[in-house]
C-alpha cells in the first residue's frame, strides 16, 4: 500500500505539527504534494540575528525540513525519514517579511532520497529573492509502532 | 597589527554574547584559542525534538557557530566572519547531557577559511560520542565601523 | 570593462582547449552563455568504470567543470576561476551515450560564485535523466599576465 | 560472517585491480585495515593540470575512492559499496611529487557509512601538506553473485 494523497497531506501534517521547533518558530506548511513540500516562517525577533535578519540556523533548520517532507511524501505509509546529511549555501543576507523553503525530491529510492531545497525571502510587495540553496540526502525508517 | 591571545578571545566572546540564538539555547564558550573553539550546550527541551534527543537544528546551527569562530580566531583584527556554506553528516541519535561542538580551522586564506567540527554528545559520566561532522567555507567581512 | 558576449565565449572556449582531462575525455562545450556552461562527452571506454557505466571521477570532473565556467561567464574581463568545493550527490547509474553536465549561476558576487549543475544521460534515442546533481562555490581570481 | 582481515586486504585489493581509472592515474594502495585505506598517486602528465598541479579531477576521485574502500572494509563480505554523495574542499596548490588520500571510517551503520578523507601532497623530502578534505557517506550493496 502506497499513501493516497490525503494521507500523505496527513502524515506530513501530523508529524509537522509533532515539531516544537517548527511550532516555536512560528513555521506553517504551505504546501503538500508528491514530491513538493513548502514551509514558511514569518518575520519575528524569534528567528532573526543581531542585524536584522533570519538567522542562518533558522535558515538550515527551515531548509532540512522541508527537505525532509518532500522526502517523506515519496515514500510507503508507515514511514519516518531521517536527515543523512546536507549541504547549504548561504548566497546573500537574508532580509525580508517571510522565509519560504521550496524541498523538491530529485530522486527517490527504496532506502535514500534525495532533495533540493530552494530558500527565498519574500519583501512586503511579495517579491522574492534566493538567499540560500540545500542539497541533501534522507533514509527512510519504519515508522515507530 | 593582529589579534593577541587576549584580544582573540575577547572577541569571540563579545560577538558570541550578541547572539540571541546562542543564549537563547544556554550555550556556552568552552574554548578559545588560536584556531580553534568549543561551544557546549546543556540538554534542555529548549534544544530537544519529539524523542528527547537534541534537535537536528540545534547540531547544524552550533556547528556553523563553532566553525565560524574558530576561523575568526585566525583573521587578522577587525575581521567579522561569514559562513559560505557548510555539510553536516548526521550519525547517530545525539542523546546525553550536552552536546559539544569543537571547531578546528584546516586552512585559513586571506578572504577563506576552511573548517572541520566534530559534534559530541557526553553522558552523565562525562563519556563522549562523536554524533556529527560538518564541513564549512567561511569568508572574512571587514567588521562594521 | 565587463566581458562582452564574444569575449566571454573566447575566453572560456580559450580555457577550455587547454584543460588536457577534458580532451583526454573527449569533452565538448555545447553551451557558453551569460549563466550558464554545458559540457558533454560522449561514452568511450576512457571515461567507463567496470560495469560500462560513465565513472564517477568522470561525473564529479564534468560537473566541477561546468559550474567554473559559468562561473566564469558572470566574472569580469581578466579573470581566472578556482573551485573552493563541491558536493556532489550520485543518483542513478550514468548508463547512456552521452554524458551532459549543466552548469548554472545562482549567485555572482564581487569574489563568490555559487553554482548547481544537473549531470544527465542521454541515450541513443537522446532521453535524458538526471544522474548526478553538484553544489559547488567558486572564486574569482586575477587571470596570470 | 565478517571479513577476516585476510579477506578484507584481499577484497580491497581485487576490487581496486579492476579500476582501470586508479590503474590508468597510476594509483597504489598503500594502506588498507580495518576502517582506514591510504590510497597514493605519483605525479605525472596524465594526473596534472595546465599549471603543473596535481589536477582537482584527481584530487577529488582519490579521495571518494579511499573513503570507499574505508567504508567497505567496515561492511560484512559479499558487499560492494556505491557513492551516495561527497563534498570536497580545495585548499591549497597540489603541488609535489606524490598525492596521498587518507580515507577513515567515522560511523558505519547497517546500509550507510560515513567517511573523511584527507588529501596531502609529499614534496621530494617526504614532507606533506593538506591539500583537500573530503567528507562522504556511502552505501552497502548486496556483491554481485
Amino acid at each position: 500500500m502506497t499513501s493516497s494523497p490525503t494521507s500523505l497531506v496527513d502524515a506530513v501534517t501530523r508529524s509537522f505539527a509533532q515539531q516544537g521547533l517548527m511550532q516555536a518558530m512560528g513555521a506553517r506548511l504551505a504546501t503538500v504534494e508528491a514530491g513538493h513540500v513548502a514551509i514558511t516562517v514569518p518575520f519575528s525577533e524569534r528567528v532573526s540575528q543581531q542585524h536584522g535578519l533570519f538567522h542562518g540556523a533558522i535558515i538550515g533548520a527551515l531548509g532540512d525540513t522541508a527537505g525532509g517532507y518532500a522526502a517523506l511524501t515519496r515514500m510507503p505509509a508507515e514511514s519516518e525519514v531521517v536527515t543523512v546529511e546536507y549541504k547549504v549555501n548561504f548566497m546573500r543576507p537574508a532580509k525580508g517579511r517571510e522565509l519560504i523553503a521550496d524541498g523538491t525530491v530529485l530522486r527517490s529510492g527504496k532506502s535514500i532520497t534525495v532533495c533540493r531545497v530552494d530558500v527565498h525571502v519574500a519583501d512586503d510587495a511579495g517579491n522574492r529573492t534566493l538567499v540560500a540553496v540545500l542539497q541533501g540526502t534522507f533514509m527512510r525508517v519504519a515508522a515507530h509502532a
